[in-house]
């Protein structure tokens, strides 16, 4: 099966990164942005600018932006419709309406704290996880065309429902985002000595308050519920005594990181089972897929 | 004034990068470790192995280990003492009990989550703030003395008391390491996927809960009264509606980093002066020292 046309909506810096990826593997990319810049940076790495999308259409727009990403452009009615956005319960919500079974939600594990098209990278999925939606409606061969895609520019996919997903994120991302905010701002009131004598923990533990507050608001707004649960389990965590505290905090941090190479068929249960062992695929095969799963101790 | 001698007890990652630091810089160093193997490492370096101590004493130890650090040793009753721990109340309730105005209560806010002898870096001082306590009872020539030491290897030094360090590192390095093991023990907790999806924010979020738990807990818990209040800080700010917390976080994690220089003279008040501003000393001149203070807005 040759591989599908992708076009991108949205060319900042996960919609441009990946573009340029595709790009440079030589795959066609076509692509749209509303931003005259974006449109003319994507141009000059390769990218055809066109409103006619077709094939694999990843919509690489701000949350706020989701619903509304395809207004005034021409999407071929057979495409496959995946986004980039960092929750996926509401854009199932928003989207799968819509598309129904045509839709597979996604979320690449990377980006900096920059933003825009001027911070693309094209190196920026290589290693990534990438989270991709198998709902009971997603239709089983565009799940397929949309990893593919993620494989070919170096990520990894984890295969999981829009709630898995959406839990597991608030718990490694949204809440990390709230924790630094608050370690910042907390900060701030005990004044400019403290400030003064900031080192690297405090600059590790408060970099990601530096991203962009109205990004990172919609991304816990949008995700709210599952945030407030993470946050009340980091919360009953600060309430522990500090020595069992300190350990328990050491003994993920610290969790050995060896993988076992496995063999998955092609087939929803099995896919979704990879991604709750905290697995995830790296290769399609014929009737199956090669990943990984944690390896047990 | 002829640069006093120094002696370093203890040569693991700070000690020892102290002692090759000034090694470096063409200083005689004196040192002693309990483990041989540091004093070897030390001894390769160029410095000179042996228990008898004088000029600038400079403690190296872990905090459970500083009050007995000098037992064994001949240390000069004109000596000056400093500790690098990253506690000053306490030290100074133990040592500036034995010492009086002779001990000089520091802080280098560097260091890794590596330790020992191993992780000796000469230019590990290089740029860092170097808290120094100026207590009513510290003798100001003494702390000048302690001061040059830390210039010399290339440190800001910030003056504080004891108290107004611990307030200080609480709210940006001790409740730093209490929320990174939170939120890595939080995200344990929410099972493989969760930790399957952790990315950036997650890894800086939880970097320093890979450092030795014994570590952490001695440091956490010897600051327990500044550390509580520290972590009520963070807890209130964790109560309030996202979007101002966001905002909050993202105004002092971007705040203006401009300096202004300024000449202080070598003075008690006009020294602490400077610390309370967030500024420190850069320079020490004949009657005054150069320095800076964030510049305002």
């Amino acid at each position: 099966m040759p591989a599908p046309p992708v076009a991108v909506v949205g060319l900042g810096q996960l919609g441009g990164s990946l573009a340029a990826a595709l790009v440079a593997g030589g795959r066609q990319v076509a692509g749209w942005d509303v931003d005259p810049a974006a449109r003319a940076a994507a141009a000059a790495r390769g990218v055809s600018i066109t409103r006619e999308l077709g094939g694999v259409v990843v919509l690489a727009v701000p949350l706020p932006a989701m619903a509304g990403a395809l207004e005034g452009l021409t999407v071929d009615p057979d495409a496959t419709i995946t986004d980039l956005g960092s929750v996926k319960a509401p854009v199932l919500g928003a989207l799968g309406a819509t598309y129904g079974g045509r839709f597979v939600g996604g979320h690449p594990m990377c980006g900096t704290e920059r933003s825009g098209h001027g911070a693309t990278d094209p190196a920026l999925f290589a290693g990534a996880r990438w989270a991709l939606c198998l709902e009971p409606g997603t239709e089983l061969p565009r799940w397929l065309r949309v990893a593919e895609v993620a494989l070919a520019v170096g990520a990894e996919v984890v295969p999981v429902t829009a709630a898995e997903h959406d839990d597991a994120v608030a718990a490694v991302s949204h809440v990390s985002h709230l924790l630094a905010a608050a370690l910042a701002a907390a900060a701030g009131e005990a004044g400019p000595t403290a400030l003064a004598l900031a080192a690297g923990s405090f600059r590790d533990g408060t970099r990601v308050a530096g991203s962009d507050p109205a990004f990172v608001t919609a991304m816990v707004e949008g995700n709210a519920g599952p945030t407030a649960a993470a946050l009340d389990r980091v919360r009953a965590q600060l309430g522990r005594p500090w020595p069992e505290l300190v350990a328990a905090g050491h003994a993920v941090a610290t969790r050995p990181v060896a993988r076992e190479t496995v063999r998955v068929p092609v087939d929803r249960a099995a896919l979704l089972a990879l991604g709750r062992q905290g697995g995830a695929v790296t290769r399609r095969l014929a009737a199956f897929v090669e990943g990984w799963v944690p390896a047990r101790g």
